[in-house]
C-alpha cells in the first residue's frame, strides 16, 4: 500500500516540477509532416516537449493568452487547437470551419477570431473555452460570401480584416461581444491578399493581388477611409508568376521606415511613414516571403519564395543596403527573433531543422532536429498588438 | 508510514499546485512602508502574495528575467533582491553598494547591472548567482568617483549611464564580461540627471540639471558623438524649484513624437523625432514627473510632483491637448500600462491604494490595497529594451 503512495506522490510531484518554470521565454516549432508542434525554450534553446494530434499544419500559425500560458493554434483544416504549455498537452480543441488562414487574440485577452475562406467570415470564441462568442458571415452579396485574409487584433477590442472577393476591409468592434460592431469600407482595392498592422495599432494596410499601390486605414480616423498609396507600385513592372504569396503580417518598421514584400518582385519596398512615399527598392535574390525588423530596427531579415528559398538576406537599416547573405538550409520557411533581438530562430524545411542565429556575429549558434520545420513562434507575442 | 507519506505527498501537490501558472501576467507593486512588495495578476487583477525582508524599498525598481520568472529589485540602499514569482519568495539577496539608483538586465539576460551613487560606478552581476562579475568605478579624476544616472541595457550586451559629477556618458560593452570594454563622451552638458532609451535602442537621451537643452548619443553612430538638443530649453524659463526630480526612464514615444517632462515646468515637451526639434509646448496641472505613453501611443500619461501629485492627466495624441483629468487619489507616484495597453495601474500612496483604470472609457475598474505604494512593475518588461 505505501508503495502504491509512494509511486503516486512520486509520479506526481515529477509532472509538478516538470512544469515549474516561467513563460516569458517559450515557443513553438510548427511542424508539417507528420502535423505537431515542438514547446520550445529560446533560454535552453532545447526542445522541451512535443505535441501531435492538431489536424493539418501547413500554413498553421499561434497566438498566445496574456499569462503566455496557452497557445492558440490556427490550422488550415479549420482546427482551432488550444496548447497548455505548462502541462504540454492539449487543453481544448475544435474544428470551427472548413478552411482557415489565420487568427488573432483580443486585446484583453478574451476572444480569439479566426478568419475563414470555407465558409468565408470571421468567428469569434472565448478564449478560455473555445465556445463560440459570435459568428460574422463575410456576406458581401446575396449568397455570396468573401474569403477573410489578413486578419489582426487592434487597441479598443477591435478586429480588423480584408475581404479578398468583396474588396473591402471590415473593423469589427467587439468592446461588447454579444453586439458586435461592423463598420465596413468598400471599393477598397482588388482582391485584397494580407494586410499588417502597425506596431502601435494604427495603420492597416493591405496589399492588393489585382491592383497597383496598397490600401492604408489609419485607425485614429476611419472616418477618413481607405486610402490608396504607392499608386505606381505595381504599375509599370512587367509581373513574374507568383510562386508564393508575400506574408504582410511581419510589419518591418525601424523608425519612420517601413519594409515590405515586393509581389512578383524580386524587390523589398522601403516606405517613409509620415509622407507614405516610396523611398527605394532594394533588390534581394528572390521574391521575397517575409520581410522581418529585428527588434531593434537595426536590420531587416527577409527570406525567398521557390526556387530562390535556401537564401536569407538581412538588409542594414542605417544605409538600406544587403550586408549578409546566410544560407541556412533548403527551403527556409520562416524566422522568428527573441524578444529583445539578440538570436533568431529560422526553419530549413527540407533539411528538417531549426537553426539558430547570432544576429550581430551571424554566426550559427545551434541546430535542432525538427520534421519539416515551418512557423516559429515566440510566447512573447502575447503582449504584441496586431498579429 | 503510509500517513507520512501521503502526508509529504499531499503537501508537496498543493504547493506544486499552486504554481502552475504562467508569468506573462505577472507584475510586482511597491510597497514602501513597511518596505515590501505585492506579487499581482493583471488578468485576476488581484494581489497573489506579499515579500518581506528586502530592506529599504524608496525608489526602488524592477527587472525581469528573460523567462519572466524572476524579479530582480534594485532598492535604494543598495540592495539587490531576486524574487522567485513562482515560489513566492526571495531566491537571492545582496547588499551590493551603499546607495543605489537602478538597475538594468543585459539583452541575453544573463547580466544585472547597477547604477550606485555610493561608491560612485556600476557593478555587474550574475542573474543566475548575483555573483560580481564586473566592478565599474565611475572615476573621472584622482581620487574622484561620480554618481551614476540614467543606466539602461542597449542591444549588442551593452549598458549605457550618465555620470552626474562628470558631465559624462559612458556606453559600456559586455560582449566579453571579463572583458568589459568603456567608450568614454565627455563634456556632454551639466549634471545628467536621468536619462532614457528609445524603445527601438537607438537613441540616448540624458536630462541636464545644470544645463540648457538635452544630451542626445545615436547609438547607431556613436563615432559622431554627443550632440545637444532644444538648445532653448530651459534657458529664458525662470525655474521653479523643482519638487521631485522627473523621470525619464520612460520614454513615451509615439509615431515620430517624443514626450518628455520638463523640468521645473507645468509643461511636458513634444519633441519631433526626425528633426529633433520642439514642436509643442503642453501644459499640465504642475511639475510633471512620468510622461508614459499607452503601449499604442494614442495616449500619453503625466502624473505631477507635490503639491499637485493628486491628478493624473491624458494627452491624446493625435491632436496633442489635454483630454482627461482624473484625481484617484493623494500621492500618485507611478502608473503601469498592461502590455496591451486597455488598461493601467496607479498608485495613490497617500491613500494606500493601487487603482486600475480602462484606459479608453477612463472609468475606475478596481481598487487594491497597498501600503504606501509606490512603483508598479509588470513582468512584460522583460520582452523590452532600455528599461
Amino acid at each position: 500500500m505505501r508503495f502504491t503512495y509512494l509511486f503516486i506522490c512520486l509520479l506526481y510531484s515529477q509532472i509538478s516540477l516538470a512544469e515549474l518554470r516561467g513563460t516569458g521565454d517559450l515557443g513553438l516549432i510548427i511542424e508539417r509532416e507528420p502535423a505537431a508542434v515542438q514547446i520550445i525554450s529560446t533560454s535552453t534553446q532545447t526542445s522541451l516537449s512535443h505535441i501531435t494530434g492538431l489536424g493539418d499544419l501547413s500554413h498553421a500559425s499561434v497566438v498566445y493568452s496574456r499569462d503566455a500560458r496557452y497557445a492558440f493554434i490556427f490550422g488550415r483544416d479549420g482546427g482551432l487547437s488550444k496548447i497548455d504549455l505548462l502541462k504540454n498537452k492539449i487543453d481544448k480543441r475544435i474544428i470551427q470551419a472548413g478552411n482557415s488562414i489565420g487568427g488573432a487574440i483580443s486585446q484583453d485577452g478574451k476572444l480569439i477570431a479566426v478568419s475563414n475562406y470555407q465558409p468565408g467570415g470571421v468567428k469569434v470564441f472565448s478564449s478560455e473555452t473555445l465556445e463560440l462568442i459570435a459568428d460574422i458571415p463575410a456576406t458581401y452579396a446575396p449568397n455570396k460570401r468573401s474569403k477573410v485574409v489578413g486578419l489582426v487584433d487592434a487597441p479598443g477590442q477591435k478586429f480588423i480584416f480584408s475581404l479578398f472577393d468583396a474588396n473591402e476591409i471590415w473593423i469589427l468592434d467587439l468592446q461588447e461581444p454579444q453586439k458586435p460592431k461592423i463598420q465596413k469600407f468598400s471599393n477598397i482595392g482588388k482582391q485584397p491578399y494580407d494586410a499588417l498592422l502597425s506596431p502601435d495599432g494604427r495603420y492597416y494596410i493591405a496589399g492588393l493581388f489585382a491592383d497597383n499601390g496598397l490600401a492604408l486605414l489609419d485607425l485614429w480616423s476611419p472616418e477618413k477611409g481607405v486610402k490608396r498609396i504607392l499608386p505606381d507600385y505595381g504599375k509599370q513592372d512587367e509581373k513574374l508568376p507568383v510562386y508564393k504569396m508575400p506574408h504582410l503580417e511581419g510589419w518591418a518598421a525601424a523608425g519612420n521606415l517601413m519594409f515590405i514584400p515586393a509581389i512578383g518582385q524580386h524587390e523589398v519596398l522601403v516606405i517613409e511613414q509620415s509622407t507614405w512615399q516610396l523611398i527605394k527598392r532594394i533588390p534581394v535574390l528572390g521574391q521575397p516571403v517575409f520581410v522581418m525588423a529585428r527588434p531593434d530596427g537595426r536590420q531587416v531579415w527577409v527570406n525567398c519564395a521557390f526556387p530562390d528559398n535556401g537564401n536569407l538576406q538581412v538588409i542594414d537599416v542605417k544605409d538600406l543596403s544587403v550586408k549578409k547573405h546566410l544560407q541556412p538550409g533548403k527551403a527556409v520557411l520562416h524566422m522568428e527573433f527573441t524578444p529583445r533581438g539578440e538570436h533568431v530562430w529560422v526553419s530549413a524545411r527540407d533539411d528538417n531543422r531549426v537553426l539558430i542565429y547570432d544576429t550581430q556575429s551571424f554566426k550559427e549558434i545551434k541546430r535542432l532536429p525538427a520534421k519539416k520545420p515551418s512557423g516559429i513562434f515566440f510566447s512573447s507575442r502575447a503582449h504584441k498588438m496586431g498579429l
